[in-house]
């Protein structure tokens, strides 16, 4: 490939850390492109060409630019589907179709309170933020309720869609990874068996740890 | 096709009308199975098993059972890509990722605050309950956002993802015919040029017509 994918965004965002896992994955060469969420870049005109909502990441190849991390990672997987983990996105309707109901599972039901978790146990204290208890207290609750009906689903498959790691797993990395190792929240993970056997699994995978890397460099 | 497929859940339900009109856009056969929120049945046992969050709706053909509405959509769209509508979910992977992506927009951008202010100024009022002014006053704000990105969108092309109506419209209707139809909020998106003639194109679809129809029987 003559030019690499571009990936505009900081490492450490949940967005575009999930965008590096699935390059990663399919073994796609990229370059990152800095944005200063610090400075306010995400809000320059230049950057709103690319991603009118203001957000980080935005994503550019030599035929498209796209935006929404799952959306992003869609298509990375369906274009690159011969390169890297093979069936990152399913190889039939009906697999693509449990992939897509456990991602919209992430998206919709996990990814609200365990967003709102990392911001307040991890983000907040370091930008000297007031913690809001009461909107701790309310989204572990939601998401103790996720993951409990995480826990009898990995009882019954090894990965959420299946029996292979796909992108419904993939999408969980960026929260959790935040949640279970920069916060005191780690045994809503670990103290359930298939939940923290599945999470074992999934955050030691090679690509996840070179994004944590990235994230730590 | 001699089994129709089953939706499982009541039309009033936003979730439950994005796959009806789905289906109704696909010209795909349905049965609708009544589950009665008010008598809790979406979270009796054998509910759970076809929706384990116990959320409407739940979904059923002969090969497979589904829940969360964007993925059935997307499930429908492409196994029916033949029938009614074409071009749903596109046809090529360039406007499939473009979809994709408003998609996700709806999703995750549109879909919360709309969500909340259909809850807080519809279904509120209806249950008695005592509505939030400071979240109603913070959605609405989030949402203003959302539509003046969509404002600019619409200008230049005639629905989100293109120059088809697919998913990623399809998608908005639920929640827009509430806060159009049913609350003082109309304004939001007929005081702006493009996504007030967007509305008006979207919305007076058959298949649209027809789910409110169902909602309002």
């Amino acid at each position: 490939m003559a030019t690499p994918v571009k990936v505009y965004g900081p490492p450490f965002s949940t967005a575009v850390s999930r965008v590096l896992a699935c390059l990663l994955e399919k073994d796609v060469p990229f370059q990152l492109v800095p944005i200063s969420m610090a400075k306010g870049e995400q809000k320059k005109p230049d950057y709103l060409k690319l991603q009118p909502f203001g957000q980080v990441p935005a994503f550019q190849d030599d035929e498209i630019t796209l935006f929404e991390s799952r959306a992003i990672c869609r298509y990375i997987a369906e274009k690159y589907q011969n390169k890297g983990t093979i069936g990152l996105f399913g190889t039939n309707p009906l697999v693509k179709a449990s992939i897509d109901q456990w991602l919209e599972a992430e998206s919709q039901s996990f990814n609200p309170p365990s967003s709102i978790l990392t911001f307040q146990l991890f983000f907040a204290p370091r930008m000297k933020m007031k913690q809001d208890e009461a909107l701790i207290k309310q989204n572990e609750s939601k998401l103790v309720k996720v993951l409990n009906v995480y826990e009898k689903r990995l009882g019954v498959t090894r990965y959420l869609a299946g029996d292979e790691f796909t992108l419904a797993d993939l999408s969980h990395l960026p929260n959790t990874q935040y949640l279970v190792e920069k916060t005191n929240r780690a045994e809503l993970f670990k103290s359930r068996k298939n939940v923290g056997r599945w999470w074992e699994e999934i955050s030691t995978r090679p690509s996840w740890k070179k994004v944590v890397e990235m994230q730590n460099a």
